[in-house]
């Protein structure tokens, strides 16, 4: 719940599968206020996601008039709100023309849902990372190179003239959660702190034996019942035995190009020291700006086609 | 709870971490009878035990004399009953002479862990696993090749004039159950069914580019999504994903060698199927047979011993 606010025009809207984040936004998108909460995707039936937005911002709403909300993310898909169809590559990413307008029956609130992208052949699928392109591309127009977004899938876009033109989707973050949380590793592993020494080891000997990383994190096991290998070494070597092996995969989309990591801490920080160490240059930007810059751009498109 | 069985000489157990399994035994090695438990290590105190073994063998036990009872597994590690520290390679499949003798209160009882082997360097160990080698070499005391030994962590061995040479474990079991059941492509996957060309597409895929596995496993679910991928296919490319990855790492185990595999189900067939397509040859053993026969080996050098 939050007040009426003063100079609200807009919401913007990242509904991912675990959470929701909202921001209240000027007509200069600026960001007047942000709300995050836990009901993401997974935890709503598509009648309920209304409710769950006016619960949020019910007060905020204008008295008369209506409040465009721009979403991006879980929500467009087939389990969430409003099935929003996939644009398909090579596309730009998707703006407000591409959006599925969703009937609510509060006549305050005028919703959005960005489409994701798909791709096939090789099947693959984005939804919410493409936002965050948009918003990267509405500040790089020019932009001719990769973008690797990390996180629980991470992707690797390769663009050029605006549009994406291919990209890839690894396991590697939920992997390394499995990994740490629920197998036998759970034992040797620490809940945080990082062994920059022993990430780089890995990184190099999955990079060059991509096949042995089973064995190898095995070996981590072992090594911790045998040798006491410490618990933070342990976990940095499992995440630069997977951050390895995908970047082995793939290389054709860092190897000599221009390359932006979409995101700043902890898993993003990794993805940059494991590049630099193979000789790769990558510069970082913050995630949640090119989310707002993307939700952003599409506002002022419905700006532009208003009347 | 059984009671008194007449001819009982001994009992064999394979206490693992999540199972417990007892045969009542003869003195010609037959059984008797079996009792299966879910009383596994992860669910025991190490003061737990000998309660659980009374609890269910307590009526058979003979009114006078001792009983003795010859365990492997998980029984012997730190977390188990007493530990048996481990034999180191190489060496021998470790038989009564190694085990450790375990101090019970019920006098009737003469309990008897048989140790796991380590391996120093590259860091490895098993626990159980050896049980079923000493099984296979009673039979086979002159065979000189590899045993692989599938299951939540599959093993590959390297046996020569008797002796484990080497051995490697890897992660594939524990990892496809846990990419089945708890990530993204839980809701791509069927329960059961088996697809072999399915399966034997994504063992060559694998093999042949092993660092593209985690984008492979992602492609599932986006198949899934945008092509209706059948549940049984997408169970069976997990399943040969993973195996062909460790295939790819385990080829000096099994390339040009006499390989046998222990196991006979799903998971076995599925390794010599594998192996078959990849031109090796492989034969299968049983499982429950190896385990009792290593068990019944430790037992009748425990006669012979007993002046």
């Amino acid at each position: 719940m939050t007040k009426e606010v003063e100079n609200l025009s807009w919401i913007a809207a990242d509904w991912g599968t675990s959470h929701l984040r909202l921001w209240l936004m000027d007509d200069q998108n600026k960001v007047l206020q942000h709300i995050g909460s836990d009901r993401g995707m997974s935890t709503l039936q598509s009648d309920q996601y209304e409710a769950t937005l006016l619960d949020l911002i019910g007060d905020a709403l204008p008295a008369q008039g209506t409040l465009p909300v721009v979403c991006c993310g879980m929500a467009g898909s087939r389990q969430g709100w409003v099935e929003a169809p996939y644009t398909q590559v090579p596309c730009a990413p998707p703006t407000i023309d591409d959006a599925t307008q969703v009937q609510t029956k509060d006549q305050r609130l005028n919703v959005f849902i960005l489409p994701g992208i798909k791709q096939l052949p090789a099947a693959d699928v984005m939804r919410g990372e493409e936002t965050q392109i948009a918003g990267f591309l509405a500040g790089s127009p020019d932009f001719d190179g990769v973008i690797c977004l990390p996180g629980t899938h991470c992707k690797w876009v390769h663009i050029s003239a605006g549009e994406v033109v291919s990209f890839r989707t690894f396991m590697t973050g939920e992997l390394f959660a499995l990994i740490c949380n629920s197998s036998v590793l759970r034992h040797s592993v620490g809940e945080d702190g990082w062994d920059a020494e022993a990430f780089e080891a890995a990184v190099s000997d999955a990079i060059s034996r991509p096949s042995a990383v089973s064995g190898n994190l095995f070996s981590i096991r072992a090594e911790s019942l045998l040798c006491d290998l410490d618990s933070t070494a342990a976990r940095s070597r499992i995440s630069g035995l997977l951050i390895g092996i995908e970047l082995a995969a793939a290389r054709p989309y860092w190897l000599g190009q221009d390359v932006v990591i979409v995101g700043e801490s902890g898993i993003a920080s990794a993805y940059g020291s494991a590049l630099v160490q193979q000789g790769a240059m990558a510069r970082n930007v913050t995630a949640e700006d090119m989310t707002l810059k993307g939700l952003s751009a599409a506002y002022d498109k419905l700006v532009e086609m208003t009347p």
